[in-house]
């Protein structure tokens, strides 16, 4: 996968994409990552990339000659359609479906604004989607591209060994996970429950089962909302209702 | 505020604490960051911050003893007791109003995971509180930590200078922003709307309030369940119905 990020800040990238699984993911090569930053495209002679808004108002607006021309020139040689993805608190909201969706893409580009707004030519014409990453306003779009890239490189092929498999992935199985304990089984104190020093397989599951369910339940029972239950799960839902 | 942030990759940090808004906070000293690699604390000869967990399985939990003592050596000396806050997809979504209670705070610990779990004595007996960015899987909390310190410190006071007004924030009017537009009034074909070009303060005002509320309607519908409608939103918005 190739992954080309416009950015004015081009340096805020390096700490993220040069450890951990996205540089592991490079030196595999199963992905390459590009940084541009799209000032190098301004064809004034200050190099300006934003601009007062028509109509007036505080704040700049990002022009749309440097980015239409850096997204041209990344894709002239392009066979494969890219993903053009504008990072903006307005966009649709980033879930791990998109993550997959992504994921199946040969080459994504990314735009990011910092506090400027877009000029909306760069949104109706140049832009495939638009991403928020959450209801929160960041400073700008850069994090929010490291937050996909991160999300969207972890599920390609081959990128995530059996060391650094994650103990469960929360949001792919539909619940929360179940709590996790490891030595020493008395910290302090604080002790690990029984059944898992058990050696009870069978004991040990239903009890991961049963908390995984509870800690859905108790945290975010918006996620059950949309899920089947199984008979067993009915009975504890009944189980934790009467006891609160 | 004082912000301390507990990882096994410190390096990811330096392009986004080292940039921009957060750059300046530190300067004009309203933040101060120390990213600290919890590895330091691990009292065993290997400096193992993680272990096998209890009951089998895939995957590997961190372990208390490092995490409980880095905090412990963090705050020995804090008068006010910080907030400690677990990054991880079980977390509570975080939002805009989050963002705004931490910005209050005088110290923040974050916890940064990297694909193992976390020993269930650290969430029940270290932490705050756990926080989630996101449905979606990241490979460690430490985006999700650069995401909330990006968002809270720019709301701290005299972090943003006039120069980095944002141009609207998207999520504290309850509105998304209406679309903008600089020059040129033509490119490549493309134009402006003719209102903006007017010079007609009124009239640009309520194109301006109308389109933020078209966006709203057609894309976050769900933000205009709790809000109040104006009469002129409520003729807008039966306008809007009978286009579509």
């Amino acid at each position: 996968m190739r992954i080309d990020i416009l950015t004015l800040f081009p340096n805020m990238f390096s700490g993220v994409l040069g450890e951990s699984i996205l540089k592991k993911a490079q030196e595999k090569e199963k992905v390459s990552f590009q940084v541009i930053n799209f000032r190098d495209y301004a064809d004034n002679k200050h190099q300006n990339v934003d601009d007062y808004p028509y109509g007036g108002g505080a704040g700049m607006v990002l022009k749309p000659q440097p980015i239409f021309d850096a997204v041209e020139d990344l894709t002239k040689n392009s066979t494969a359609k890219p993903r053009v993805i504008l990072l903006c608190p307005q966009g649709s909201k980033y879930t791990q479906k998109k993550a997959e969706e992504l994921a199946k893409e040969e080459h994504l580009i990314f735009i990011c604004g910092h506090y400027e707004g877009y000029d909306e030519r760069i949104r109706e014409h140049l832009v495939t989607e638009e991403i928020s990453i959450g209801d929160f306003v960041l400073t700008g779009g850069e994090l929010g591209a490291m937050v996909i890239v991160d999300s969207v490189v972890r599920l390609l092929p081959g990128v995530l060994g059996n060391e650094d498999s994650p103990i469960l992935d929360s949001h792919s199985s539909g619940l929360l996970e179940h709590p996790h304990y490891t030595r020493p089984a008395n910290f302090r104190g604080l002790e690990v429950p029984e059944v898992l020093l058990s050696g009870n397989h069978q004991l040990i599951e239903q009890w991961r089962e049963k908390e995984s369910f509870r800690r859905t339940y108790l945290r975010r029972p918006d996620l059950l909302e949309k899920y089947k239950l199984t008979e067993q799960q009915q009975k504890w839902l009944k189980e934790f209702e009467t006891n609160e």
